[in-house]
């Protein structure tokens, strides 16, 4: 072992202790006579202390030569510090160095191993091993391992079973693209990587393992939004003989435990809402209810005059900010500006202020009176102080402008706390959503879901209006898990694949294992996964997920510090059967 | 809930209680009057029963029509059994039915759902969630999940973090063949599915995360041996500032923890010895120990006479095996047989039997006196009543041949018990071994392997001489994880590369990323990889991982339950910039 304690284990108890560390060097003093390194590993820094008078000379000359980032191994001995710092764990006492090892030397890392670092995303990402040496990143990791090992103790103590499911499986077309593996041994034909382990998770019910989980990673080969990965992490898991009642009890239990166990915070039962109510009273399906804005329908109440822009609307919609009637001109401005932008595409904002004193301001003074304005502060809920703002057209597209104007305004106003948890359930998912570009019914979650039992006498009439036995768990507007309860019978799930436009033989080649499968007593069942890249981000208090994520890659799918993909060569495509199809 | 308990909860203190349970039809027994149905789910079975006297008409019907494998909830009465049966945790008790609800009506499975069943291995991979519904597969997936949060847990105690590493990454066509994943937004270009995270975990080091571990899949797109899976399972595991003996302590220690806690037994400090010796005295790297047998050379004590079959050997070795003098000449012949089969290869054998009384008996007694098979006898340390059987011929050949021996007569011989434990550590690998096909060197564990220091000397001059810091786990005749103090220094690495024949050019190409790395002051550090599969599988004391995988693949690579690989279309073909290149 190169080291008798780590840097961050010495106190004041050790004074006199003659301890080895080895470790990196985070900086270095020299003041002639007498230089400090500060000494850092994964456990925390030491100050170490070379003097001239008491340091042997070759030792002394040595220190000299340190540059930062080098890999060094001291013996010394833990003497009290002169000036304590009581900001570090380690902070009362300092080694006064008697051997010093250089195992490994430095060049000049690119950027600072610091809290703060000068370095950008790029550079940060092509030397992500240096950049795990910091400490938001190294703590990001160590928290996303204590999150896993929560998950996996308190799922294994309710007598669930972390069973591996494959990675070489079958493409499905259906869903996202997936990535695919040419065989060698099989020649013409094509592994897939998993976008999910939902078949084998179901055919493990189906095997009686009536409680599954997995901490799995899943693949999909899409264009990557900002924030998203190729691959990524899921708990993945799935119940047998349960209702949405239980599921929805079960992974309550579990997040409940995670807030508890990683934050300290107490939750009492989540709030559950429909999805319609989420769209109608959020703009969205996650929404962020850590603060209030819900949406106030104003159509009765402003389209009774002359204002042309809101008679034609589809949906007249406000929320009232809190506390900003004091916006000046400027500040509404810059609002309407933003709401304005392509990419949220609203054509303009309406506003009123709720005066302190009762009266109300608005931008459409000439066409609404007080009255009217005091029936639209009671449809948004807005007090005295308040600034309402509103949207109008389109009801869908109206509705997510406004979305996203209630989640900027809550960030200007700082609502949005990382420190602060508000999880509920959204349920009564729709089954399924039309698809204009394709002219056909897309399965909403996946074309596994059960429809609710109730609205199944829809399902030829009225398919848009089937509600699914599907739910997401929501936590500080985003979607951290969802799931659903499944088709256990083949006739159904037959009648599933047609409706989302399959022909019964490609239903047969796809799907036939599992609708056999259904056929030798299939128990009831579902399940649901969590995003774990996600969920462990939101509950560290980011938004952003890459720093929780050892070796992320970028937005063109690159890993920039192995650089891959690659060029492979052409005797491994030969034997793989294939070869490229490069377009000029 | 579809059920109050589970059909392996209920006894006599349950007697009166109402309760619900669902589950599988195991057997179903009507005697006219009276039907009894055994119900199985996961935990366990319990017997319902119906009677014409005391069962609801309906209820008494449609109990009549149950099938084998029928999913059902019933709702009963918890009442004593008349005969009861103690081998079964509710043998105690039988449920008197009030309601029974078919929940899904099943097939006649194609093979029975019982401990030892009547269904061959392809059927059973084919109809796999049926197979998991027997206890021998569930159990050994239960017992795999146990494993794997054993370790876990035991790692994360000791400050271990497990950090996911990617799976999408880059071709390195050193080692076996990669899986190799085309890419659709970087043209031309493919990624490689890892063989280990080996290069990741040393990066994680090189990034200060001085405890890493993985529970991760891993592949190899090699041709498929019995008993090897394209995907595969690891422990991997790395540590920093590190040497040898560290590493051999922490992974001891864990592997004495799991045979501690899984399987009650107490393990001493692990033997070691050196390869040299292993190959010595067992014929292989991985002796299984649970019996000696150890090899004597006889070299100096058959060479002197006129049987020209030994004077022109290479090597002249035998192995006692224990009590087995008194073998007729049939099975002597048999053993003969066994070791002139192809897969073996050996010529002949020599046998001395060592009689009751000291006397000698052999096969070659008209060219050896007792005098010189005394000789023999002591240096394979026979015992009166034991068998000699010598073989001869190439070194390397006679010690494979030998081993392969004395393992199948420890089988015969009942000697590989599969409830005891012997592991111990092989060390002192040679660092590289010769591939007279490519006429180059391999590395023998790994190209990130780092030679002894004291033989550094030999390394230009006699290179097969040079041993590593490398070291395998082995249990009963298995190797169950190995691994090696790695290179830190970029110098180092590069000269490794060159000597297994890389160019400069390939070498930066490939692995360009860990030695940069390494010049950023990456500290001393080493590992180890365990294979789970087999980890596990013999933990079960089984010796074939098949079952211990939820769902295998066969020896094509195929998943033959959801019929993978298989063709995809040319529409995705074309996004991913390759066609099919078929061999006529």
């Amino acid at each position: 072992m190169y080291r008798s304690h780590s840097c961050g284990a010495l106190n004041a108890t050790h004074i006199n202790t003659e301890v080895t560390l080895a470790g990196w060097v985070q900086k270095s003093r020299d003041k002639g006579f007498m230089i400090w390194v500060d000494l850092r590993d994964r456990y925390g820094i030491t100050q170490l202390i070379f003097d001239e008078q008491r340091t042997d000379k070759a030792v002394f000359e040595k220190a000299k030569s340190l540059g930062r980032e080098f890999v060094i191994q001291v013996k010394g001995t833990v003497i009290e510090r002169e000036s304590k710092n009581p900001n570090m764990a380690t902070g009362d006492i300092e080694i006064l160095v008697s051997e010093l090892t250089v195992l490994n030397e430095a060049m000049l890392p690119p950027f600072t191993i610091e809290d703060e670092t000068d370095g950008g995303e790029d550079i940060r990402m092509k030397y992500r091993y240096l950049d795990i040496r910091r400490n938001p990143v190294k703590n990001a990791l160590l928290f996303r391992h204590k999150v896993a090992m929560e998950v996996r103790n308190y799922l294994s103590e309710l007598d669930f079973c972390e069973i591996e499911t494959p990675y070489l499986i079958k493409s499905t077309p259906e869903g996202a693209r997936d990535f695919v593996v040419p065989s060698r041994m099989n020649q013409g034909q094509f592994y897939a990587l998993p976008q999910s382990p939902q078949t084998f998770k179901q055919l493990l019910m189906v095997g009686g393992m009536d409680k599954y989980f997995q901490i799995v990673k899943c693949f999909r080969d899409e264009d990557l939004r900002a924030d998203r990965q190729p691959e990524f992490t899921q708990i993945d898991c799935e119940m047998a003989f349960v209702e949405q009642e239980d599921i929805l009890n079960v992974f309550e239990g579990l997040t409940r435990h995670l807030l508890k166990a990683l934050k300290g915070i107490e939750v009492d039962q989540f709030p559950r809402m429909t999805y319609d109510y989420a769209m109608k009273t959020y703009g969205n399906d996650k929404p962020d209810i850590r603060f209030d804005m819900k949406f106030g329908e104003l159509n009765a109440v402003a389209q009774h005059k002359d204002f042309a822009v809101f008679n034609s609307a589809e949906l007249v919609v406000g929320i009232a900010a809190p506390g900003c009637a004091s916006y000046t001109r400027k500040e509404i401005d810059a609002l309407i500006d933003w709401v304005k932008r392509p990419q949220i595409g609203a054509s303009g904002m309406v506003y009123v202020k709720c005066e302190a004193d009762g009266t109300f301001k608005s931008s459409v003074d000439k066409f609404y009176d007080q009255d009217d304005l005091k029936k639209w502060a009671d449809a948004t809920n807005a007090k005295a102080g308040d600034l309402i703002l509103i949207l109008s057209g389109n009801a869908n597209k109206t509705r997510a402008q406004l979305s996203a104007l209630r989640m900027e305004v809550a960030t200007r106003l700082g609502l949005r706390k990382p420190d602060e948890f508000a999880p509920l359930w959204v349920v009564d998912f729709p089954l399924l959503e039309w698809d204009e570009e394709s002219g056909r019914y897309h399965a909403m979650h996946h074309p596994f879901t059960s429809p609710k039992p109730e609205d199944m006498k829809l399902i030829e009439t009225d398919p848009g209006k089937v509600r699914a036995n599907a739910y997401d768990m929501v936590l500080n507007g985003n979607e951290i898990g969802g799931g659903s309860i499944r088709i256990h019978d083949k006739e159904l799930q037959s009648r599933m694949f047609s409706l989302l436009g399959f022909t019964p033989e490609q239903a047969e080649a796809q799907f036939g294992f599992l609708m056999n499968a259904f056929q030798f007593g299939a128990p009831p069942h579902g399940g649901l996964a969590f995003g774990l890249d996600r969920l462990v981000a939101i509950l560290g208090g980011q938004e952003t997920i890459r720093d929780f994520i050892a070796f992320p890659k970028n937005n063109s799918g690159r890993d920039v510090m192995i650089d891959a993909p690659s060029a492979i060569d052409e005797a491994q495509l030969a034997e793989l059967h294939i070869q490229l199809n490069i377009a000029k």
